[in-house]
């Protein structure tokens, strides 16, 4: 692997969820191979668990790790040509070259904002860290994607199927603000890449990108969807097509004991108790969340890993 | 140790505070103890020396740090049962499980707003980092109590004592700002545990908890509590009766070089000069405040190897 | 080398920058010097380059790093005799003498506000913590220096230059925000102590203070200043005679691939395009401004190397 910004990324997935499980298993096993070594993680919005999951997996594999806050540093440029006096005193063409030199990889998190389709759908913070860093990139949740997340999330199910091809269900859930389509888009992706049986629920006018889901069956009636659901992911995100808008928050859509039957429970946490899922879900043993938490260490591991492997 | 969230959780305190000697003698003696461990310190408040001597000691034993500023993370909702659709995205359940799976230890420090006397007295931050989390706790500072702080004074105590049972006084001072509680509290607690004849003086209304002082001697005489004092402890703190209140901030009771006497002066820092105590006293050969700041490193140590010993 | 805090602290310009060099081409073989020994950085602003330089030199060494934001902490006051009852709960004497504790060496950054000169001009903050600090102090940039920055700087043009004495012209830019003199005079400083022929370039009003530039030649006149240089660094300052103003933003001094001729551009960064310099500059081969910054990983790590050896 030499950058992880997608899904596509993953040369073989199968491959790379056993290694993960295998990380597991032994998380000190490959401490040589990130000697003198730095993984630069840079934050442009809030993280806990992909902040430490990170941090932890680079360690693991015996790298340095720098963590910078970019309201620490300098407030960034993103286009070009820009007369640039003022807000942005520092363009990405040199913040991206000059880390690239402090760093073996860097990691970059930031989040879409909403407002501008075009420009999220560009990806242009990711792209621009792509297109002129000298290191390999790791993504660590962009404006429409969240491939960390989306690997944790595959090798949880892996681990837990007990069938060849299980029923896997993309539940939309209601949320008090506009969330970004990035978990749901990768999650999305992902489930298409692995051997499952994918449906997605949600209300009418909250479909995700049509290139994104392509074939995957979209119905809007949620019980019917979950119906001998083996696991049912429940997250929330705002109208694409609507852009960013929260088109209503429909409590019924809420994920209840009643409604998950015997399915696993999973979400990318945090999580909205009594908002998104009931209590009595995330209280029950149906519930996966601390397991694919869990799991964010070694998809992040196996990913710096693969990475380290090709510098 | 399996926890050190108070003072009653040392088992042993003199062959503790014999132990963190020793390891300020040899601060790398044991630094094989904490290889491949993960200490992650949690921020809810602002902190210099907590913070730096922790991470000093978790070092010295070998260990990783991870450190996460609590803003950099979710808003983390402590109420059970509530619907969460406001300002708290994340649940302590969720928090304390999964930072669980990237810790091996979890330090953290909560203050105490000082609104809600019954909340505060609850733990409510730190009880439920114990009750969720899977490993062992550090409180770097709590609504009630500094337990680190009060190890480290009391192996300074231990350091420059001449006498089998000194005589050890906590006064109060003034200070613009309401102040916790925490650090008298738990000086307190500690001074009961330890061979040595407390007083405490403070003016009337700013009696600490009387479960905490018990048969504490109360003297409102500030220089006859002092009289042949060995070591003088200064604080402010607010009243707790009148929770949370400054009643007043009499000048009179700042601690001056005529009143030290011969006593060492103490004080957990940071400290407001010519406010809590004037200059000729912290700069005399009197103060001890340096060497007790020092300590913190070695409290800290000793707690987390006798964690690490259990783990 | 005992502190980093001007110029002049080092011993032997030539000797430390072909050490520097060195540390470029083997950055890892002194790792046992730093075995055990604590860098603490303290931010009092933003920094990208300079925090992850001197992080990463660190460690290259093979010493532990501890980063704190004096705002993660308590405002700090310096006066002396000062009754502290507003602002500042902490003063410089107990604070400096306390991470003297937790570190063997700190690295301080503390901008010039820009509002009182002699102030600044007293280099407080440095000057306080070299006071009080019992640990070797590294300047990442104070009031009046940064002499980081130069020691890369002047290790850049020694890689580059062709000639035994280059001409080398430090040329004011465009700004539109009040910026420090800082950078302009350390490199003032650093390329009189270097073998070089070295011209300044401002408008009037934009003298630096002549204690530092003493006989260098200024020229008011642009392009004649930079006929035939070898070297142009460009930088904004605000007015020193006139302290901290912005006297105008004459677009006309912005840097040019016309005006620049055979010359390399050097710039601290970070830099604003089309305002400083045209991105025809940045975007050309003549621009070194990423090999500069990555020196600053190899001038931090030089310092720290001959700090070590001292202790």
């Amino acid at each position: 692997m030499k950058s992880y910004t997608k899904i596509k990324d993953i040369p073989n997935l199968s491959e790379t969820i056993k290694d993960a499980i295998l990380l597991k298993m032994n998380p000190f096993e490959f401490q040589d191979l990130g000697k003198n070594k730095t993984l630069v993680m840079l934050f442009f919005n809030s993280s806990l668990r992909t902040r430490l999951s990170t941090e932890k997996a680079a360690r693991n594999l015996g790298m340095e790790v720098m963590i910078l806050n970019v309201n620490d540093a300098w407030q960034l440029e993103f286009e070009d040509g820009t007369i640039m006096n003022a807000n942005t005193p520092e363009h990405i063409k040199e913040a991206a070259q000059v880390i690239s030199q402090y760093a073996d990889v860097i990691a970059v998190r930031a989040f879409s904002a909403l407002k501008d389709k075009t420009r999220d759908e560009s990806e242009y913070v990711l792209k621009s860290f792509k297109k002129y860093a000298t290191v390999p990139i790791v993504n660590m949740e962009s404006s429409t994607a969240h491939p960390l997340q989306a690997l944790a999330d595959a090798t949880t199910i892996s681990e837990l199927t007990e069938k060849a091809t299980p029923k896997v269900v993309l539940s939309w859930a209601p949320h008090p603000k506009a969330l970004p389509q990035a978990v749901a888009n990768s999650f999305v992706e992902m489930m298409q890449y692995l051997e499952v049986d994918l449906t997605i629920t949600h209300p009418k006018g909250y479909e995700l990108n049509k290139e994104i889901t392509k074939e995957t069956p979209i119905n809007y009636d949620q019980e019917e969807a979950l119906k001998d659901a083996d696991f049912a992911y429940v997250k929330n995100w705002s109208s694409y097509n609507d852009y960013g808008t929260v088109l209503h928050q429909d409590e019924n859509w809420m994920m209840t004991k009643a409604k998950l039957g015997n399915a696993k429970f999973m979400h990318c946490l945090p999580v909205r108790r009594n908002v998104v899922v009931e209590d009595a879900v995330l209280d029950s043993g149906q519930s996966v969340v601390i397991q694919q938490a869990n799991n964010r260490t070694y998809a992040a591991q196996v990913v710096l890993k693969q990475i380290l492997e090709n510098l």
